[in-house]
């Protein structure tokens, strides 16, 4: 059952490993097949060296498992409300890496301060509010899920694939489970580069609002023209 | 002679070289048989890729030597001190990693500021105050334990498995030889991360209580829903 | 057809991989034939590791491809005009290593802190002004080479080899492709030591005249006294 | 002749390659015959995969090459410098390594925050001043060494092993080769979490006197206890 999402969702987590965004089982990435309402998701606590498609759990979106004997990943729920309100969305990449998860700790925005960000993010790439004490009591991965949502209320999370969860880290997503890990793998490349300009001047200026449309639309959208093909 | 803590043992002062967390021979880990009342640790001053089980020294918990040729670390005293007060634990790690030493350089405690700190260390990793004169002029090894003893007088070594020696480095614990090393790896990476928040934003704040509290439950203590089992 | 630069600019792209100065496909390096005007250039978007030889692209000095099936590197029309303002250069590299690209996104040029920097570059690197919105969104990729030009209207760029363009990334050049990519790294280097001087001492004052002169002059030139034999 | 040092030198200038000290051919290692009164050292600017110990340069105290066909290191006049006054090394280790060359670029001595700069400098790491303009026109490597001796007046260079040229790098030296190159790491990661404890804290304080006498001699003299054997 889903043999191919399975394969496509480990490899999105190998990617997270083999890229160094994963220390030991920190991190998660999934899939969801839209035309059968099916996720795929990395099991929880399980040593990466270990996995094989077959660890793979997969559920509806509701969380109920429908195959697989192990526990699906804790941030499961956070995932299944990133599915159900973004409806381009084809795989969802979540890490601890470093400077993403520096951003998200300091909560600040990343400013767009160079085209690399602007390759991939069509603005600054937000951060959520702290969740409430009765949010975090309740269904806490789902209410992550909510405040991602709320965030993204008037943003669009296809032309801005990755948010900073207060406190906690990055979430980031894409068409498919491979474009969801590549997002995460540029996120933290932009937070690292970011923190480094205020390093070098606190006073650093976002790119102009033409530069940063050009790059964005020079990889996505009708005109695009980076690439031997089309991105999108 | 306790052939598999030895084992385990080595095994763990490995995982500190992998990690690179170890630089030449700064670094040591132990396990103790409570049972036995014997501690193995890592001899002094020998270069890993030569160590193998049998390296290891066996001692009592005064520091007496009861198997083998080689000295023991000169750390040995305050692993020994760490083992007599604190009933629960089973390993203790000592490194120079790079981010956990500079915090410990520096004086100041780690904050929690975010989710991957509070899934560890339940509160601010501490840091000890000075050793006095008279202290390094004596037992300096067996006073640092005392330190760190002191430091946990109102804390709990079991919620919050690691220390910050002032002017000195990190020393970490856990239920076994390989937890304490697994503490000292996490314990770097929440101090390097929590130096680039503090970049980001100088002003950073702790995570919420509620927070803190949800994610080290979440992981530990009866309720402990992540991974496959409970981890406790 | 310009086989053999087709090789060294292949061995000069995978040289900026090799240093871990690229991220995906961030990066391009080109070379130039003079005696036909014609240039070499990596193809855009494609993995490096499937890169051989024969997917360099071959265009004239308008842009025009004379050999190749593939789209030439996005960035392409930079090159041409450094080409064609550069007489002496051979080759050319562009990265967004992460030191150097946040010096581009402070918008600052990296003084000259020590004898590593004047070996290499003979003050210090300059950045571009912003691109205009007319700019923009006129042939961005050739705008941003006569940005380039009109930084060194009094800057020698066979001393300077390299330039940081605002809010983008290093660009850098030489007498080949491979020393426009040993160049590159030589940047990044550069700019992360003098992001951390910085940090240490934010007064910190660049290098005397005399000595940027002796260390640059130690290497280049008729009286170099570097390596075993002539650098230039 | 001198076959057993020219290995020496040739292992310690690789060791400067393996723990990722040099870059390109940034960094010469040298070792000396106290009995025969010659030096051996790497050639100049060869690519560090293709020496062999047949490639180190012997020379005399003067300068002058006895024995190889290279040219020696452009700085071996200023390892010579070191070797005719400072009567008990053996060996000279010069690098351009990131964080100690930031602080020779800061022009800042590298204070002593913790014991493992107190194990292996026994004070805080010098920095010399700039260069006369006069000395930089002159026998520039001579007079750098000149002034690293001058630097050196008041201060024992048995027991602070290092130096920070101003606005250059650091130079080591040790007993040994080995020892001057294993000197030379150990700076780099002083270097480093220092860097990395001003940014938390900007008034940390330098480790007490006691303390510091006390991890010193815990590894070197009369009464070192660190290690299997004594270090000296």
């Amino acid at each position: 059952m889903l043999e191919e999402l399975r394969k496509q969702v480990l490899e999105a987590n190998l990617e997270l490993v083999r890229t160094g965004l994963v220390l030991y089982t920190f991190g998660n990435a999934s899939g969801i097949s839209r035309n059968e309402g099916l996720v795929a998701i990395k099991p929880s606590g399980v040593p990466y060296e270990k996995l094989t498609p077959a660890h793979m759990v997969v559920t509806d979106l509701s969380g109920k498992v429908v195959e697989g004997n192990l526990r699906p990943s804790s941030d499961m729920a956070t995932h299944l409300e990133l599915y159900k309100h973004f409806p381009n969305i084809g795989g969802v990449a979540h890490t601890h890496s470093d400077f993403a998860t520096a951003w998200a700790q300091a909560e600040r925005p990343i400013p767009c301060f160079g085209t690399t960000h602007a390759d991939y993010f069509h603005g600054a790439v937000p951060v959520t509010e702290r969740l409430k004490a009765s949010e975090i009591a309740g269904d806490y991965e789902q209410e992550t899920g909510t405040a991602i949502c709320r965030t993204f209320a008037k943003l669009d999370p296809d032309a801005i694939p990755a948010v900073l969860v207060a406190g906690h880290a990055p979430f980031c997503w894409g068409a498919s489970p491979a474009e969801a890990a590549h997002n995460a793998v540029i996120l933290e490349y932009v937070a690292k580069m970011a923190l480094h300009t205020l390093s070098i001047n606190a006073e650093s200026r976002p790119l102009a609002r033409e530069l940063h449309d050009k790059h964005f639309l020079r990889k996505h959208g009708r005109d695009a023209y980076y690439g031997q093909v089309k991105t999108k």
